[in-house]
């Protein structure tokens, strides 16, 4: 163990794209945890979209993170000291943390994770502490998707959309999703058992929307909001719904961003729009990691996790996610497991 | 009976407001109900803001009306002649009709009215075709209020909203209402019982919902769209509700329209924005009727209903409904009931 706590710390909020100078990697001396509270050393290091919400002072769902705190992210490590009986040393927990090499643990943001035959830490991590919940109670809970229906999903390569994607498959729908590549577009269809894919930065959406859903569409698993929305919205049927789990073409703006032009189709199509966050699912995230872990077990759901060495490293790649550039669920590893 | 059939023609479909060649009356035959169906008088033409939506293209939820077919209209009229043994001459029916003085009546456009005790035909069809379940499966179905929450109305002295306010004041909800004149919401509070109202054409917005909804807006039920949207999505609480009955304020829109700036709040405060069309709860209207009944006859519901004479009227009475000129529920009298 080394003696030295590398902190990232937010100093300015991020106008558009996060900026050199926004977060600085501070070296810290490693806290001591007081009573009932236990000492971690992070291992992996989640990089979410949601990230750059919480640099920001937009209105949202959780307090931004304060200037010059520790950046906020969602971590997994190993518990080294404890004051606290349910968190033994060495025991593995995950849930909110920092991005640090240490910090202290209480029992209000990190839980204890239990260990799943067969499925390794940090593929346990990387599926069931985030993307595959969010995926799974945004499509089943509020998307409600029935056989023979035609599930759209935008950021469709990204680590929600593709699990969005594979389950609208296991439940007897029509999934067609949007990516960015003509690599991603060939890894939704080829290996994710998607039905169509469709490469929204070439081909002309509303058309390659059309041809795609030919039956219009009855659930638009929103991850990005803008021109995508505005497309979807178009093609939407009668009573159809829009999970509202992402809106990341907004998250770098620097100026107000118009709601969909397409607005009035929620009235003429009788939509349900509905926006949820997976934390107000916490207490039935063993439904989905049973669900989740099954099918994976079975091979009827893949994920792909992107790991990137190096506290130093979170920045620029996080940045990345907004881009495109990335494939899968995006991790840095900050620490070896044991 | 006359020997002429006045009827409205769709010529143009408007562009912004209704122009004065955009409709015209003919003088044309009665018509002659063929088998199963009867000739109707029509004594009274409702006038509703969907009416606009219907002359023009834009996607909607019935296929537009037919260039120089008969405007569509909510109508209620005596049965002259009949070849349909469940609409005996002289029975009273309502339902989707034409702007004309005669028309042909089918089962599957109009419905005999029953006879409610106390209450006249004028204020059953004013109150009962349209604008009450409007209100009723608009507030209760889709915003589920519960005692205590604040529900917000736009268009809160039109037909609809006035109803909306008083269903949430008999649910023990604060009721606040958006209207545009200082006439209209005194009437909101001081005979309707609105706990707040508020004049949009002159306050300030923003900062009058705040101080009228100190604790945050749990439903909007909108009718207008734009900016009032915009305003209450700010003041949304976690997990409001917004049914979205109308968006008036860009009907007469001549250019695309962006939907509200504020859209991320439907995920930040996971709302749920839904559309509805009152037409999809036909089989439950007699439960709305009862209810409503109920209210009216105890007191307290108040509607108003606002009858101006005469077919020839139709097209410059129904312009004030987007210029807020009107209020309570407008019609056009037609023909002098027997």
């Amino acid at each position: 163990m080394s003696d030295v706590n590398r902190v990232w710390r937010l100093r300015k909020r991020p106008v558009g794209e996060i900026g050199d100078e926004d977060l600085t990697l501070e070296q810290e001396v490693i806290p001591e945890p007081g009573a009932n509270e236990f000492l971690v050393r992070v291992n992996y290091l989640s990089l979410d979209p949601t990230n750059r919400i919480w640099m920001s002072d937009m209105p949202q769902y959780m307090p931004p993170v304060d200037l010059d705190a520790p950046m906020r992210g969602i971590v997994c490590g190993t518990v080294l000291k404890s004051n606290h009986s349910g968190y033994p040393e060495g025991s593995v927990v995950s849930g909110l943390g920092t991005w640090a090499d240490y910090q202290i643990g209480t029992p209000e943001t990190l839980n204890p994770m239990g260990a799943l035959e067969g499925v390794t830490t940090v593929d346990a991590f990387s599926t069931f502490a985030v993307v595959g919940p969010t995926a799974y109670f945004g499509l089943i809970d509020i998307g409600q998707p029935k056989a023979g229906e035609t599930v759209v999903v935008s950021a469709a390569a990204g680590a929600v959309g593709s699990i969005v994607g594979q389950i609208a498959k296991i439940k007897g729908c029509r999934a067609v999703g949007l990516a960015g590549s003509p690599d991603k577009c060939t890894r939704l269809t080829d290996e994710l058992g998607f039905d169509a894919a469709i490469n929204y930065r070439t081909e002309d959406l509303p058309q390659a929307l059309a041809a795609a859903c030919p039956a219009g569409i009855d659930v638009y698993f929103d991850n990005v909001g803008g021109d995508i929305l505005d497309a979807c919205l178009e093609l939407m049927n009668l009573g159809g719904r829009i999970p509202t789990c992402g809106l990341i073409s907004r998250y770098n703006a620097t100026e107000p961003v118009a709601g969909p032009y397409n607005y009035p189709m929620i009235l003429m199509q009788r939509l349900r729009v509905e926006g949820f966050i997976v934390l107000d699912y916490t207490d039935r995230y063993p439904e989905a990691i049973s669900a989740l872990g099954q099918w994976m077990a079975e091979g009827r759901i893949k994920v792909r996790t992107e790991v990137v060495d190096g506290l130093e490293n979170a920045v620029q790649t996080l940045r990345t996610l907004y881009t495109g550039a990335n494939t899968g669920k995006l991790m840095i590893r900050v620490h070896a497991e044991d």
